[in-house]
C-alpha cells in the first residue's frame, strides 16, 4: 500500500511544477508548524528576475516575519544549496525534508553538523522534474547555483 | 591623513543609516564589480516585513541576474550571518569588506574556510549604529538573527 502523502511535500512539489509552467527553475518548498502549511514557495530567478528567490528562500519570504522556527518544518524538493542550507541554520529551523540529493548533492552534511534533521525521500517525481529541466535549460541551471 | 573613503563601503553605510531613518534595522550593503557600485540594499525585514532581506540579501537582489560574481566584491556594514555567509559561499563571490564584528560576529571562520577573503574593517560609525539600535531595539535585532 502507498503511504499516504505528506500534505507539505505535495505542495511543495506542486510549487515546482507550477513554475515550470510559467517558465522558471522547478524547485518548490513549504513550510509547516505543527502540521499545517503556512507558507509555499517556489524558484523565482526566472519569473522575478531574483536570484536570491530558491524554493526554500521564497516559501520563507511569504511566511513573512516569524518570532521562531523553532516548531517548524522546511519541505524542499530539491537539496538546500548554501544559501538556502545557511538561511535554516541561521533561522535554527530543526527540520529539514528533502525531494532528492541526486541530481545536485546540496550541503546535507554541513546541516546535520550544525544539528537540522534531515530526511532525504528520494522521491523519483522530483528526481524526473529536475533532471528533465537540467537536459533542457543547462545555462538557466548553470546559472542559478551560479556555476 | 585619513584614508581615502572607499565608496562601496560608504554607499554600504549610507544604506544603513537609510534603514535607521525608516525604522528598520541599520544594516547596509553594496556589491561592486572593478570598483563600480552595481547594487546596494538594507534591512528590509521592517519595511518590507521580509525575513530573507538582510542588507546583504537585498543588495544582491537589486544586483538582479549575473552570470557570475567572480569579479564582484561585497560590503556590508556587519558581519554576516549564516543566510548571508552561505548566499557568499554558494554565489562564489570572492571578496567580502566587513565593516565590524564586534557587536555580531557573524560566520567570518566559515567564510575563510570555503576560500573567501574576508576583511574586517572595524570602522566605529557602524560599531555606534549597531549598538545605539540593540539597546533602543532588543527584541527587533533578536528577532532579526532568530534569537
Amino acid at each position: 500500500m502507498p503511504e499516504t502523502p505528506d500534505p507539505g511535500f505535495e505542495a511543495a512539489f506542486d510549487a515546482a511544477v507550477q513554475s515550470l509552467s510559467e517558465g522558471g527553475i522547478p524547485i518548490g518548498a513549504a513550510l509547516t508548524r505543527e502540521g499545517e502549511i503556512i507558507a509555499v514557495g517556489h524558484n523565482e530567478r526566472v519569473q522575478e528576475g531574483d536570484p536570491i528567490a530558491h524554493g526554500e528562500m521564497s516559501a520563507l519570504r511569504a511566511a513573512g516575519r516569524q518570532q521562531s522556527y523553532r516548531d517548524t518544518t522546511l519541505y524542499t524538493t530539491l537539496a538546500p544549496c548554501a544559501m538556502c542550507a545557511g538561511t535554516i541554520i541561521q533561522f535554527k529551523i530543526p527540520r529539514v525534508i528533502v525531494g532528492e540529493d541526486v541530481t545536485f548533492p546540496g550541503e546535507l552534511e554541513w546541516l546535520r553538523s550544525r544539528g537540522v534533521d534531515v530526511v532525504v525521500l528520494g522521491d523519483q517525481r522530483c528526481i524526473d522534474l529536475m533532471r528533465d529541466f537540467q537536459d533542457a535549460r543547462p545555462e538557466l541551471w548553470a546559472e542559478d547555483i551560479a556555476e
